[in-house]
């Protein structure tokens, strides 16, 4: 049994900017040499989320528009009056959707869906560098 | 240390279709025979669910409603324009709601709620056979 | 490699009451003495939640405000017909949120952000003593 740690950088556009990272894990699992174990990926920050969907663009629209009719970007929130950073919506989204997910990893390869995609979404206002925290624990 | 690897499955209805399935990963959690870590259910599929609620029929029915509320299922979405099989509504439920969870267990034993149920739900506009995958890793 | 258990004890007013446990939890990771692994905490319950937000009051306020406007705490629910405790949206906002996340670690340290706390919100109508449970999977 060993943990191995990785990271994944990703420059994002912001505003439900989505990117697929399964072939990131899947690249950083093979490159463990881990067989059986669980990987677990987290944003070290607060305006993005991580969850799965499928990586096709309609969905990926519906999505967004989804977020738009819960937590519209528009609208002023009280963190705003906080901070005036006018990125409220994006801290809404992000406690909603959670930032971070396991994934069970099995013969060397991650359990997931044929059309099920890790995504990574970043829900802020503007462009950022963003740095994903991934950590597998296991055995060969 | 060590991992161990299982899978659970089930006939499923769709349409928001809950099924509790804490006896079965007590049953998966006893075979093992571990005592102490982390179980990992998953779905490997972008129209399900995992989360916890009381298996009672009142809130069950409450969740479809919201559900409903948030995402119709009535409803038209771009991912149904693209694929053509109606079941955009579920890709969205899945993505929030989320498609697995981890469960800490020790001295052998889930550590869970007394009124707290791990379900699955089938979010898709179908029947299905459905996998979900659970990865222990602990010590006896 | 090993396994350590831990508990965090937290008195809660509910109705969206939310608590930062990040201290809790990096106290808990230094006391194990592990430095590279998995953290993984649960609620065992039904009507709490467990994610991460900035611990900052307007944008908890937000987060009050968009709860009550998705399940709103005044509305009868079906499981409130079956219980009659009156805590419906209690338990959907929990199904909803999430009651376990996991948080890797790595060099001795909880992987966050700065501005990104760990939080648990009790959704509950009433007063409550609330037993949250820490597992970490990791080695020194």
């Amino acid at each position: 049994m060993a943990v191995y740690s990785y990271k994944i950088n990703l420059s994002t556009k912001g505003f439900c900017d989505v990117h697929d990272i399964t072939p990131q894990l899947r690249e950083i699992l093979s490159e463990s040499g881990l067989r059986e174990g669980l990987l677990s990926v987290i944003l070290a920050g607060s305006t993005g989320g991580i969850t799965t969907i499928e990586y096709e663009p309609g969905v990926l629209k519906d999505l967004a528009e989804l977020l738009e009719k819960i937590l519209p970007s528009s609208r002023s929130y009280h963190h705003d009056a906080a901070w005036g950073d006018g990125n409220g919506f994006s801290h809404l989204r992000s406690a909603l959707i959670g930032t971070s997910m396991s994934i069970p990893f099995s013969s060397g390869k991650l359990i997931l869906g044929t059309w099920q995609q890790v995504v990574f979404i970043d829900f802020d206002n503007r462009s950022r560098n963003r740095t994903l925290h991934v950590q597998l624990v296991g055995e060969k």
